[in-house]
């Protein structure tokens, strides 16, 4: 059996900084794929929906695909990842062989970009070496969270030539010094620059970053933590849940 | 007087690579400003051109604007460049005041996402600090070459939870140990990951990355580098210019 897969990043929240190429990708989808855990992102599942409804087929599925259960604390932990990955391209092969006739088309969407920070593309090749199906796989680019913060603070990434390193807050504290001149930080719950940046680092941080929720603070690291600290917390308390991220640059 | 100014991010080549949200920001624009040096990039000025033609207003006029002259090497260089960035002001201050009327709206044209390794915003921020206009700025992000390479690869950009390092190829070799284990090398004519790579190490390199012209090579350093020096050369030679990028990943 032969099936079109397409992984479609739908950039970082605003349902217009979806790619046109994005809209031609979803409108022949017969089955959209969910691999949510069920958190409370209330604005995103909104927002996925407008963006379904506006460019699906009118006979478009969407099917919420609950990952296997998992050992967390096995004797080989090795052996288990492998068995779970397993276990969840069965899942998927018998959802996409019971939903789809041959030729059909399936998808994933991807929040922002998905070669970021996700891992629907190591599930997908999990798919492809178990599931027996023939698949052919496309990937769709996104608008990154990244462009998106940069644009709404009207900044570039870099000062002129410098490289940018991308990471996440549980790695930041280990970046080399001559990488560090301009760090985009992603997935830090914990606000780590505040242990790692100098007072005079300057930080532009936003969370909702193109939504109507956006929020954007900027300035000296000395300045502008605590505000960032207090109202990153009103906000998570306020929304239900919070997507934050920040350009941290060396003085 | 009071204008609108916008920076558009319009992705790395495939007209469908534009957001919608770029789409909205092209519709009521007066006067688009291109800072073009007449480079022989025909594919990429028939992109822009099909973009206008597409989404932009039948009234919309494009204004090329040239660089004023510049002293290479002056006595004074940081004095020269002030100078310079006063002069290139000054020139689209007049094109700005000549075009627009009260409210008018300009916009710059960015490849990939203005954030990015692109001097627009530079440009601008120099014309809000010398124009005496009221300008209000708004930067639309854009797909990156980064994005579109690794959509193309079908591949993450990263390994589980590891950094990203953005750089050129003139940066490449002081990337830091402990920076490199992912590099998306951008502006490197030289090639440069054949003096800095291991024989192990991976890349995906591109070419016209989203566009009919599109060329990938992925593979060992070891096993496609000269691959990848003869491909970019013939492509050269054949489309008059080059736009390449590649990932590099220590094994």
């Amino acid at each position: 059996m032969r099936i079109a897969l397409r992984v479609i990043g739908i950039g970082p929240g605003n349902p217009r900084q979806l790619t046109l190429q994005a809209v031609d990708a979803l409108a022949d989808v017969d089955v959209f794929l969910m691999l949510d855990k069920g958190q409370a992102k209330q604005t995103l599942a909104d927002a996925r929906r407008e963006i379904l409804a506006r460019h699906a087929a009118p006979t478009h599925r969407v099917i919420e695909v609950a990952d296997p259960p998992r050992d967390r604390a096995p004797d080989d932990y090795d052996a288990e990842v492998k068995r779970w990955h397993r276990a969840r391209a069965t899942v998927l092969t018998d959802v996409l062989t019971g939903e789809l006739v041959d030729g059909g088309v399936a998808a994933f969407l991807v929040w922002g970009d998905p070669a970021l920070y996700d891992s629907t593309l190591r599930i997908v090749d999990d798919l492809c070496e178990h599931s027996g199906l023939d698949i052919d796989v496309e990937v769709i680019p996104g608008v990154t969270s990244a462009s998106a913060l940069t644009a709404a603070h009207r900044i570039t990434a870099n000062r002129i030539g410098e490289p940018i390193h991308i990471t996440t807050g549980r790695r930041l504290a280990e970046t080399p010094a001559g990488a560090d001149g301009n760090q985009i930080v992603m997935l830090d719950g914990d606000l780590t620059f505040r242990r790692t940046a100098d007072p005079d680092d300057h930080i532009w941080w936003g969370a909702y970053v193109g939504t109507d929720d956006e929020i954007l603070i900027s300035g000296r690291v000395a300045d502008v933590a605590d505000r960032i600290v207090a109202v990153r917390a009103r906000a998570r308390e306020r929304v239900g849940w919070i997507m934050d991220i920040y350009l941290l640059r060396k003085s």
